[in-house]
């Protein structure tokens, strides 16, 4: 393996990256939570300070293989997110390290699982950081690199390795402007959904706040009681929509802009997500009416947790634990199902569904009549066989390291609910589970074994298991790779 | 499709299978039950009244296809089932039919899933008959015709369509005396159960009802306290190792007789099955330690729980829903694994697992060096790739129904630990589950939606899904197909 290559990204990253922590430093400074400032100015620094040396030494060989690529994404996040616990920890607001790389990775991978137990504690320097790093983490740390960093040939590679779903393309010819192009739209919809928040009375601070947070579809809220404490159906309904449309393939966005209505008439995927949506808000409506009697009540609760479960989100008006085992039931499956390829969501995604929906029909068919030619067709397109197999591939990785983590979290001895919707959540990046994990609970109660798991879940959720995998494989640490 | 053909085997069928009810007629005539006598004679007569006027008509063309072997399995496991749930029903000793298809259905699916509140006030012959369904149903009815009706060509089709895992080979070069050889290892095997069983002092019909069961992996019991009404460590003994022998890749048996002890060593499913029950017994030790103290004991519970799990038998000797949710998780996980392909177990099998965990490891030494040529291994000989593919378009269907099931049960607003286990248990043909369905529970509770989901599921389960969806399939039923 390209060593040097690796490492002088790695360094440009961090160098790029200590620029992050100036952002909650200014907010810290407004507040006048001074020894916040200090504390994300000596990070910011030492990770300026830990980039340099690096960055000097340009590397031999430019040339970058799926493998650099793939190893620097997995690095990069492993590295990243325990720099940035570190403000958690030395602020002394998350006293135990094991909790603040918790907090940090659950930040960056837009998962939104939570250790604190009482999160309004945290000064306002450090809510807005938590929910900074969601922003950030949705459309990926090395996306932002690509876009703002000049020389990036790479640039589809490294974009390929850290963004999610089956088939990542490049909307624009060069990956650079692909990356800008991404950016662009996802800070314009953020704005959007700061300004409709401010619109429906929530403070400044509070929308900004929810607006990242809804934008990586993180989750992270900055009271108690979620965005419950608003009690407004205004409110609900924003983060309801905005939710949604995070959850949409970025692409569909670009196509949009570029007047290209055709590719986005043709995507499957989004009339599938939009489909699964409806119905399960409608079978969860049903479901919900004898708790809260008004149609508008029902349609505002089930429409808010669907789009906020299937996202990937995790933000709550309801403790939905209390609702009957059938929507339960319902929030489980999308869980997994989560949100389209190509979004700030997390899950097995809509696209990898309706590739293994087609190819089972395929294979039932192709029994029926073994001589006859079937082949998978996806957007109007035949579908590369390829493709269906690393889906494949990808669901029978995922299951397996579904139940490693299972086993290590069940050492815990909760409840066979609560185990399995921690894992469930983590490995999906959503942010509550059921029974003890659900949207009024949190996961301070775990011991460190089964919180390292849960951070690792995390981690092979957001990079789509293979970045972190391969770190795992001995042959990338020999010398003549 | 060749409609004469399936009618003409579907009878043939039914002819032979009218004769399984004499076996538990005469056991009621033994107990002096003669209401129930009459009912099976009647249901016998019935049966094979069915039978003649199709067995009669010779079908023109005797090729059989795969399709046809998969319709005529599929139809066969429909129809033999509800024919199997008349004596229940007529007897008013199940005065629900839905109860009664659920029960009998259980049974010949190996499932072992009861919808019976008090086991011990159904007659002695009926209990019979619930256990000899498992007997029946272990090693497949079909495969009982295949080794006793004098033309079958068509055998191995017919033996692949019916039988259990990836690979079904022939262990003889003729299909019938395959077959044949199977049904006489089985017997075998059997007779040794209720040998050892009586040697410790169990009575003779708790000892054949208990044998059939074992053998079959059902699970059916005769107790409402099951395996621990007769507090016996050797009986415990006994059907642990005979559970675990029964899930045993049955081909096995024929190369140790065959002194062909070479093929016997080179298999991995064995090795690894053996490996899973050690580690599981020993991890789940541990865990109930605190519980049970004498090394003894967890040995005892653990090992029995262990192998009546993962062998998907389902006999209990201790109440595990409350044991610590570390060795909870571990029973789920077995649940899903199963036994050995080629077995009366279910679940999704050692063999698959396998070559699931083999295919993984080389996407991501693929991934790693994209040139280099990688091909999965399995027993000492090159995997064929179409036999990959099928093992994962089968866990593509198998997780697709899982969720479809779920949604189903789930609509009975049980919680989720149980809603899950109630399918995960029926659909891998275990028997209990956890919570309101663990051993000491039963599945009457459920609404009959959720019945016949249950029931769809442990015939999906037992018959590897694919024959039972090609049913669906509309173009199997048009005229020209």
């Amino acid at each position: 393996m390209n060593k040097q290559l690796v490492f002088h990204y790695l360094s440009k990253i961090l160098l790029l990256g200590s620029l992050l922590f100036l952002l909650p430093m200014a907010v810290s400074l407004y507040y006048h939570e001074h020894d916040t400032a200090k504390i994300f100015l000596i990070v910011g620094i030492c990770t300026a300070i830990a980039g340099v040396p690096l960055t000097v030494i340009k590397p031999k060989n430019k040339h970058m293989y799926d493998r650099e690529a793939l190893v620097i994404v997995a690095l990069m996040w492993i590295v990243y997110p325990i720099i940035g616990a570190t403000p958690f920890y030395f602020s002394g607001e998350i006293p135990h390290f094991v909790d603040a790389v918790f907090e940090s990775v659950s930040g960056f991978t837009t998962t939104g699982s939570t250790i604190l137990t009482d999160v309004e504690a945290l000064s306002r320097g450090m809510l807005f950081y938590r929910s900074l790093t969601h922003w950030v983490g949705g459309m990926g740390v090395l996306v932002l690199a690509i876009a703002i960093l000049p020389s990036s040939n790479d640039a589809l590679t490294l974009m390929r390795a850290e963004c999610a779903g089956p088939q990542v393309g490049k909307i624009v010819p060069k990956g650079k402007w692909s990356a800008a192009y991404l950016y662009i739209i996802y800070a314009a919809l953020t704005l959007i959904t700061i300004g409709l928040l401010l619109f429906g009375g929530m403070p400044l601070f509070d929308s900004v706040c929810h607006a990242m947070g809804t934008a990586g579809t993180g989750g992270f809220g900055i009271k108690n009681d979620g965005v419950a404490y608003y009690n407004s159906s205004y409110i609900d309904a924003v983060i309801t929509i905005m939710m949604a449309l995070f959850g949409v393939n970025f692409s569909l966005y670009y196509f949009i802009l570029a007047k290209r209505l055709g590719d986005v008439w043709k995507n499957t995927e989004i009339k599938v997500y939009i489909g699964i949506m409806a119905v399960a808000t409608g079978l969860i409506m049903i479901d919900i009416s004898p708790i809260y009697h008004s149609f508008n009540r029902c349609l505002r609760y089930a429409g808010f947790q669907v789009s906020s479960i299937m996202t990937s989100t995790g933000f709550a008006t309801a403790d939905y634990t209390h609702w009957p085992g059938f929507s339960q039931m319902i929030l489980v499956i999308l869980m997994f199902i989560g949100a389209c390829g190509g979004s700030t969501g997390g899950g097995f995604k809509v696209a990898r569904v309706i590739i293994l929906f087609k190819n089972s029909l395929r294979s039932i068919r192709k029994l029926l009549r073994p001589n006859s030619v079937n082949v998978v067709k996806s957007d109007s397109k035949t579908m590369d066989v390829q493709v269906v197999h690393s889906v494949q591939n990808y669901l029978s990785i995922y299951i397996g390291l579904l139940i490693i983590s299972l086993l290590f979290v069940a050492s815990d001895n909760a409840d066979f609910s609560t185990t399995f919707s921690s894992v469930a959540t983590c490995i999906n990046n959503i942010g509550p589970g059921l029974n003890k994990v659900g949207p009024l609970g949190n996961f301070s109660f775990y011991s460190d074994v089964s919180k390292v798991t849960l951070t690792l879940d995390m981690l092979l959720g957001r990079l789509e298991c293979m970045p972190m995998l391969i770190l795992f494989s001995p042959s990338v640490w020999r010398k003549n790779f």
